[in-house]
């Protein structure tokens, strides 16, 4: 679908619309804008409340002039309706459950702080339960691809609402896959953070042990820009973490990225889905990355016990009350479901319990060999159709690559990688071990950048990622300045790799210093030496960075004479790195300053 | 109780027969002792199966001669007999649900090959389930201070063969409190590890979730020996973890030590037990730590959810096909409780780990707040007569300061601290965070030595603490020599202690040293430069101790022109301490060498 363009209106990406902000444009606008698309797009099913535009604008004009320091000023973004938006209702997609609350969930609350504007509840499978999106008893929305597709669920209004760009993002929740299986059917981003990174307050639960709240967003860019705002610690949530807000970095290292053995691929006869995943693996290993295959088996049991298991007593246990006394008001599909965990008893719990954590010990050492996952997001498309045929077979199909993340407390993000020839949307998911949120965007970034492709469903061009990202916090790592052996390919450069550090840059130390060959060392080893100004030359150095443990592991094994001091560099900052003791230069060391560095030096032998 | 002295033969704790086997002792004289002293006792409810003698006697021939290597060489142990020993029956204290295991128990299995000697299985509460003694079909065994009084449980029998001296150590199980109750009422060490550090497999599961094998011995330090042997991953258990063995000192810092407030402290009328519980706090004062009172509601309510909340269904999980199909051969107590777990359902059993995941989240700071805890093992002794009459109320109450330890994943060690004016013991529970067990093990020794009990029932003295604890493992600090303003009570050393740095030792320098003062820092410093040899001076200097990570951030802070390097000291030694870079003592600097320290130096000025 295109959108009349007569107007100077933005793209609605967070980019696009706060640079319209930056330089002049009015909320109003774009408020006036998101309901002119509302009734271009003209599908009931999306919204099951939306908001009334005149207190939208109302709030619009409260925010006041722009102010860079609220990362989402004046962004409209849709709510999944099982999460509180305070003054509309929540109803879970089962208006006889419906409540108005009057608190906003704690994440609507800190979105809202940061400038954004809520403009209505979306459909979804009743009480987040499926991942199809027709397990509603409103009007179901449509995909925003090819409306004779299943939208994905259970967050399907969020999901259609973002990808004809109604909104800039939209929250959905995703136990089982409910975040990354829409984003994938709507050539959209869905970014399912760590357990616990969002707050779950004032979110009807499916899952309380697994449940999270998640983004759909039009860029990576656009969905961190929303996670660094909304992840933070709630005291009113039990299961609320510290998840870090950073690792988003402007370039990933080369990566070790699992992925599911051939043997183990399932994509139900859908042959276009299968090439569209090898093609995106090919853009991978464009983007120098290592692909190792994984089997697959231990992964597929864990899904299979999040609906075959004692989790759906979960599930029953969050509506309990309302579930014994109004049965008949559940979606038939949803009552069956719940119907079934009744009969579940606290041992049958348990022995979940002693399940799962029989598969994470046996997985833990196979998830540790990779930096991270790529699996399909869906195995393919269904039409309408298919799922009304076959609702409950063919919707547990759709979660192979999604059911068994949250069990195994990982992180995940859900990218389009390409159109397919029939023109359907293609996507992946990258996963991996819970906090490593940034790590998994950076590299989905860099995909969806390599796809070429518009966004959603409006033909809008991803905007060229920034230099910087936009919002990056201190990331706790120190940097190192190497000077010798510890350089990109010299013999002791393993040491950093195995610490974990990350290549950061080459740089030149200030004019200051003098660099030596050490007599005797093995491997051959350089000692630099501060100098009286006018002395000394530039020297070519690397800056690697470390965690702090490992930091300080390193150091404690750096052999004497060299020691760890105070680097100046020639850009005029300072950073930690090799020194060497001058009286170890006294005697033998043969001086090797002309070279500019150990690399030249050791190239000249 | 005391016994026939006319041998020579030592007393049984770990340290004294270590040393009798070292001075040429032989492992049969100490096989005989143990049956002999089993004749004496004359408790028939200790052992449900007594290992055959002269098996024995072959396994102890079997060692060879005394090998230091083997840290349980020739150590006659007891086993709970719901663990395995390969060829013993196991019987959980339920004639009928007995099995002979082909293979030992993993823990059992590590402290043979460490040169333990099994001599028994021990008796039981019927499947671990009671804090009493009393729930088995065989005869109970009477404890050992007094056998009026109920010895404790569950894990009974291995408390009693210990503090009579029968066996070094005994092995229980604790998932309630079973591993410290009964050695709180029977004046012995009970060491219930982390959950996760010792190996499961092969040990007859209560709370799945929540088990863990524990230690009796008759001194902490013998406890901590078998820990350090016994604490190791095992593939073959889902919920084995890595804890740490290490953390066992010579000497504990200071340390924060949380108590229940006064008006949470409940001794159900003893008065006796509540001035023992006073003493043992000032005996922690008087050691030089500092007290801080806890609200204690939130504790008691996370105990509450152990019994009357789901995790009963575990129980039942756990022997759910036997009890369904033999349900009368159960002990009448143990089938009123398992059986009020049939009607759980898998919604109860959900909704109790909600309960329990807010209890923790509100408790998180609280336990933050402190190093570790100290609560009364038993709030009070408890006559076998009065526990036959209330059999639930009076076994619950038993576990009031033990329920919530397991639930919060909390390590702990019950020690003895008093004897009391009518010759009962005394016993308080240290409790830390998982992972801390060294750290409790560390004060309960010093407790335990301030005590000046005799151990178990036995008359034999506690062996002096040795200098250095014989079995400490690499503890993963790093070692920094320090020179100027970090030294205690200079004005950075604050860094140190806010980076959780440990004071470990002065020292000196090599003699090749020079230190300077450094021209216009502050606060001010000196530099420390290595020069030829027989040019410099031995430095006095502080050696502290320091976590990986916080070594690295306390060197990526150093300003120039001070780094970290290797100082020589002048043991022969060498560590990580601070250098000077020489081109800032080229200059303005001043050469202090001749006061031999920076802390003379200052007092000079």
């Amino acid at each position: 679908m295109t959108y009349s363009t007569s107007t100077d209106l933005p793209a609605f990406d967070i980019v696009s619309l706060s640079n319209f902000y930056r330089n002049g444009g009015t909320v109003t606008e774009i408020v006036e804008r998101v309901f002119a698309r509302i009734a271009e797009v003209d599908d009931p099913g999306i919204f099951i409340h939306l908001g009334d535009k005149l207190e939208i604008l109302a709030e619009a004009e409260k925010l006041g002039a722009f102010d860079p320091a609220k990362l989402l000023f004046g962004i409209p973004f849709a709510v999944k309706d099982n999460i509180d938006v305070a003054g509309m209702p929540t109803t879970a997609a089962c208006p006889d459950y419906a409540y108005t609350p009057e608190k906003d969930a704690t994440i609507v609350r800190l979105l809202k702080e940061a400038g954004a504007l809520v403009i209505g509840k979306t459909n979804l499978d009743q009480f987040a339960t499926g991942l199809v999106g027709l397990r509603s008893p409103y009007p179901v929305p449509k995909n925003a691809i090819d409306p004779t597709l299943v939208p994905g669920g259970s967050s399907s209004g969020s999901a259609v609402a973002t990808a004809h760009g109604i909104v800039s993002f939209a929250l959905g929740t995703d136990t089982a896959g409910s975040g990354r299986i829409p984003a994938g059917l709507n050539n959209i981003v869905g970014l399912k953070p760590s357990l616990g990174a969002f707050s779950t307050t004032g979110v009807i639960p499916a899952c309380r042990t697994l449940d999270c709240v998640s983004v759909f967003a039009l860029t990576v860019e656009d969905a961190w820009t929303v996670f660094s705002v909304a992840a933070r610690p709630d005291e009113t949530d039990a299961y609320s973490r510290a998840i870090p807000t950073t690792g988003y970095r402007a370039a990933p290292p080369v990566l070790t990225i699992g992925v599911p053995a051939a043997a183990d691929l399932k994509f139900f006869g859908d042959a276009s889905m299968e090439a569209a995943y090898a093609q995106a693996l090919a853009a991978l290993t464009g983007l120098g990355h290592k692909l190792v295959e994984i089997r697959f088996a231990d992964f597929y049991e864990v899904a299979d016990l999040l609906y075959e298991g004692a989790w759906v007593a979960e599930r029953y246990a969050a509506v309990k009350d309302f579930f014994d006394a109004h049965e008949d008001k559940f979606h038939p599909v949803t009552r069956s479901i719940y119907g079934g965990a009744k009969a579940l008893s606290a041992a049958d719990a348990f022995n979940g319990l002693y399940a799962l954590q029989a598969l994470k010990k046996r997985l833990a050492p196979v998830i540790g060999s990779v930096d991270l996952f790529c699996v399909p997001t869906a195995p393919r498309h269904f039409t309408v159709a298919e799922l009304e045929a076959e609702p409950i077979r063919e919707n547990s199909r759709l979660g192979i690559y999604t059911n068994f993340v949250n069990l195994l407390d990982m992180c995940g993000i859900a990218v389009p990688t390409g159109k397919r020839p029939d023109g359907l949307p293609a996507s992946v998911t990258l996963l991996a071990p819970a906090g490593k949120d940034g790590l998994t965007a950076t590299l989905a970034r860099d995909l969806h950048a390599a796809s070429g492709l518009t966004l959603g469903a409006t033909g809008w061009p991803l905007p060229a990622p920034t230099e910087a990202p936009p919002v990056v916090t201190a990331d706790d790592l120190i940097d190192l300045v190497v000077v010798g052996a510890h350089l990109s390919g010299m013999p002791l450069n393993h040491q950093l790799i195995a610490l974990d550090g990350k290549f950061s840059r080459t740089a030149r130390t200030s004019g200051d210093y003098r660099l030596y060959a050490l007599a005797d060392t093995v491997p051959a080893k350089p000692g630099m030496l501060k100098v009286a100004q006018g002395q000394g030359s530039e020297i070519e150095v690397e800056i690697w960075r470390l965690p702090p443990a490992a930091f300080g592991r390193f150091v404690a094994a750096i052999p004497s004479p060299l020691g760890i001091g105070t680097i100046s560099l020639s850009d005029g900052t300072s950073a930690k790195g090799f020194l060497c003791e001058q009286i170890a230069l006294d005697t033998d060391a043969n001086d090797i300053s002309r070279y500019g560095g150990w690399r030249a030096y050791c190239k000249s032998g």
